[in-house]
């Protein structure tokens, strides 16, 4: 397959170009550009102006800022599949968050103003992105919930419980995306109070942990013990 | 002047209908009602199918999830001018909280089936909802951001910043909007952590506290205090 082929077909997996015209997509792949980054290399930082956009092909990337003294806030770490920086055409052009890539990754960077000027055009596209922005925001919002009613441990289970197979009967094997300090900095926590949260947790619900891998008798355990600090049912809409 | 007029004013004031034509707010006006509710009085239910939303006009409303066992998560807690129930549309026409007045309220109510029309019809309006979604959004990313980074006594000042007229000088009072137990729920904050985060906050600030009324000699010992946890600088685009 040629290389545009082949980014037309990245752009055309997107949630948010589903519903759009082929001459969008066609637009857009005309203008894309693959990168390969290593682990740490910058993507952009937050508040510098907003020229692209991205889709992640391969690899992890994070999202962050970081105060005056250079201490991080973790806003999300996202997979291949997902897309980042394009909410900027709302936040003043700005990106509102810096992008590093968290190890080998491969990056789709495509050109904001083509979104802007469609947003303009094609209402259903308009359509496309308020659904987008609506998932995120009730993402978000399943987030400040669970900081408020969750213990830490109950936070590490709930992230855990989102990673696998929510219908499965019996044993559960989980696979960790990343290494634990980078899930520690993912939900806002420092590296002791994972630690000491993750032994309560096994302690709590008989899981194993192997490296990455996570090993559940079965879902009710962890479940039982998570879930009570919620508002949502398990298997739960919110997953990831 | 008449019922309707005043309804048709009070659409008219919501950054969402800024950029629409008369005859949306004259049809919505004309099925809008108003509804006064006293303190504990609920709105709607979590997960119940979304028929309204609603302009609160007069008192505090708070937007709050509960778990089975009765837990509860407050989501906001919106002023008179403030909006709530219209994300519903993207949220399988549910409500994604409950809402409850927390004192004499008087809200608005409006059918949201007119929204949904107005999306679909009118792009403009797509438009003026995305940059409503947008802004709450960015709020979401960084009340995220605060429960990483600031500790209890951080985030209560922080709250108090956003309340004040942040380009003045020399002596600055602050009236809290609500009494302090709702201010702890707020901030999602146990009533004891509010307490003893508020008194570390006074002494480390020089804060006097009488009552709702909080006295500061200048604005600088409370910045200097909680935005160094913070990644916006001050005075802060972010505020409510």
């Amino acid at each position: 397959m040629s290389e545009i082929e082949n980014i037309k077909l990245v752009i055309g997996e997107q949630p948010l170009f589903h519903e759009c015209r082929g001459e969008l997509i066609d637009r857009l792949a005309a203008r894309g550009r693959i990168i390969k980054a290593t682990k740490g290399q910058v993507f952009f930082i937050h508040s510098e102006e907003a020229l692209n956009f991205y889709v992640i092909t391969k690899g992890w990337v994070k999202l962050f800022r970081e105060t005056l003294d250079g201490t991080q806030a973790v806003v999300d770490i996202l997979p291949a599949g997902h897309m980042f920086g394009e909410t900027s055409i709302f936040e003043n052009e700005e990106y509102p968050y810096s992008a590093e890539a968290t190890e080998q990754v491969e990056v789709l960077s495509l050109p904001i103003s083509i979104l802007k000027d469609e947003i303009n055009e094609h209402p259903e596209f308009a359509r496309s992105m308020l659904k987008t922005m609506a998932r995120y925001r009730s993402q978000q919002d399943k987030e400040i919930e669970h900081r408020t009613l969750q213990n830490a441990s109950q936070r590490i289970g709930c992230f855990m419980l989102k990673l696998a197979e929510q219908n499965s009967n019996g044993e559960v094997v989980i696979n960790l995306p990343y290494d634990k300090s980078l899930v520690a900095s993912r939900l806002g926590m420092q590296p002791e109070t994972f630690s000491r949260a993750l032994s309560k947790l096994k302690s709590a619900t008989g899981m194993k942990v192997r490296g990455g891998t996570i090993i559940l008798e079965n879902f009710e355990n962890l479940t039982a013990y998570c879930c009570v600090a919620c508002t949502s049912h398990f298997p739960c809409k919110e997953i990831a």
